[in-house]
């Protein structure tokens, strides 16, 4: 990266473990909860457990983390929102993107517990997770509503509302589903159309091939939803999930 | 700092400047809104001002920034907030204080307006700002209501009721507030209201000399307000403002 202005070094306290291997996997909707489940593993080192203390008390913590896929790609003033269908560009500063001149990330999520004396160090179990595996974490916050929650903040371009599309699901994969999580403890059908309506794929697919675009209906694709090869087809009627398969590695 | 894990390197992007010249003197008070002004001041580099394009759409902004007081003084695991009168201590990472594994952090700030073109580079104007003058940035990036805030959080030690305490001024000290700010332009009476009713001291001080502690009436301090030196004396009545003076450098 071209230094910009003062050099600041920082090092990962630890780690976040989620499900999903691929970004593009990731569900990008907010406040999708608690389906999405993650650990933070913390580095084994005890002042690092003391700094924890009495985090357990908060609902919601702030993740502040490194988008490490994009550490060596260097960043882009500005970016097409997939948001916008690709139309508009925007600066990168004046939107979440990763291709940021620092790339650090922030994400708000819900704590369900923290087990201090995990093997390993300690972990805190989270929900509403929309991060990649392997992300590094710089730091940990309490949410604080007063001081972080600005229900009136009116947000510009991004006020616009993300298109949804149907996800409808064949036979075929109902019963796929049904066998790789009988008891729903995964949520995996909801999960899958929790990533899928909001169209997960990258956003030069999207431009070239909008869902909306009868060119597009007949082309197929495939999602990693929690390990599972979710293959989709787009279709007049939205994304039509026709199998579930194994992942091939 | 001992290394913590994997090592990353930020540069600043810019610099905030307020009219804080001393941590002791910055309104703690979250939502002091329009009343505290500052600028961020981003570096002259062509990219920086395209990565902004756009972000005077949004009302807020997340400020990423650098505790740089604190670079070079290492981190605490643990912290006695001063809302909780230094009490009982909590873990760094269960708090927002400045003295973190990694002194990053985190301020909402209401955008005032952008002036793209500024002789030096790009501005930021903002209210509402918590930041000592000096503060390096490392990021930006826009507050977005659905996925920043969470009304319903919960926020377990700090959710403690911040003591607040009268201020009460002599006429010397109104008539010279008067003096200093004859338009009320500069608001220089509330912002005084807001930094003391919470009691500016450092939080020894604060845990030695409680304001309700009688041991504590008849002491005298100053703190720095908008360059002006602030005098005041713990009474049982609260805070009493008995002078403002000039700073002496």
């Amino acid at each position: 990266m071209k230094q910009l202005g003062e050099v600041f070094e920082f090092s990962a306290i630890g780690v976040v473990r989620t499900p999903f291997k691929d970004r593009f996997g990731v569900p990008r909707q907010p406040g999708l909860a608690a389906q999405a489940k993650g650990v933070i593993k913390i580095n084994p080192d005890p002042d690092l457990k003391t700094a924890l203390r009495s985090l357990e008390e908060f609902t919601h913590i702030w993740i502040v983390f490194v988008f490490h896929d994009h550490g060596g790609k260097g960043w882009k003033p500005s970016i097409r929102p997939p948001r916008l269908g690709g139309n508009r560009k925007v600066g990168v500063l004046a939107s979440r993107s990763p291709h940021r001149p620092n790339p650090i990330g922030l994400s708000a999520v819900l704590v369900e517990k923290i087990d201090f004396d995990a093997e390993g160090g300690p972990e805190i179990h989270i929900g509403g997770v929309d991060l990649v595996d392997g992300t590094p974490v710089l730091d940990i916050k309490p949410y604080i509503a007063y001081a972080d929650s600005i229900p009136q903040a009116s947000a510009g371009w991004a006020s616009a509302p993300i298109p949804r599309y149907p996800v409808i699901f064949s036979d075929e994969a109902e019963n796929e589903i049904l066998k790789r999580d009988p008891q729903g403890k995964q949520n995996l059908r909801a999960l899958i159309v929790d990533v899928m309506e909001l169209d997960p794929r990258p956003a030069f697919q999207k431009r070239q091939n909008p869902v909306t675009d009868s060119a597009s209906w007949g082309q197929r694709y495939g999602i990693d939803v929690l390990g599972n090869d979710v293959k989709y087809e787009l279709r007049e009627s939205g994304l039509y999930v026709y199998d579930v398969q194994d992942l091939k590695k």
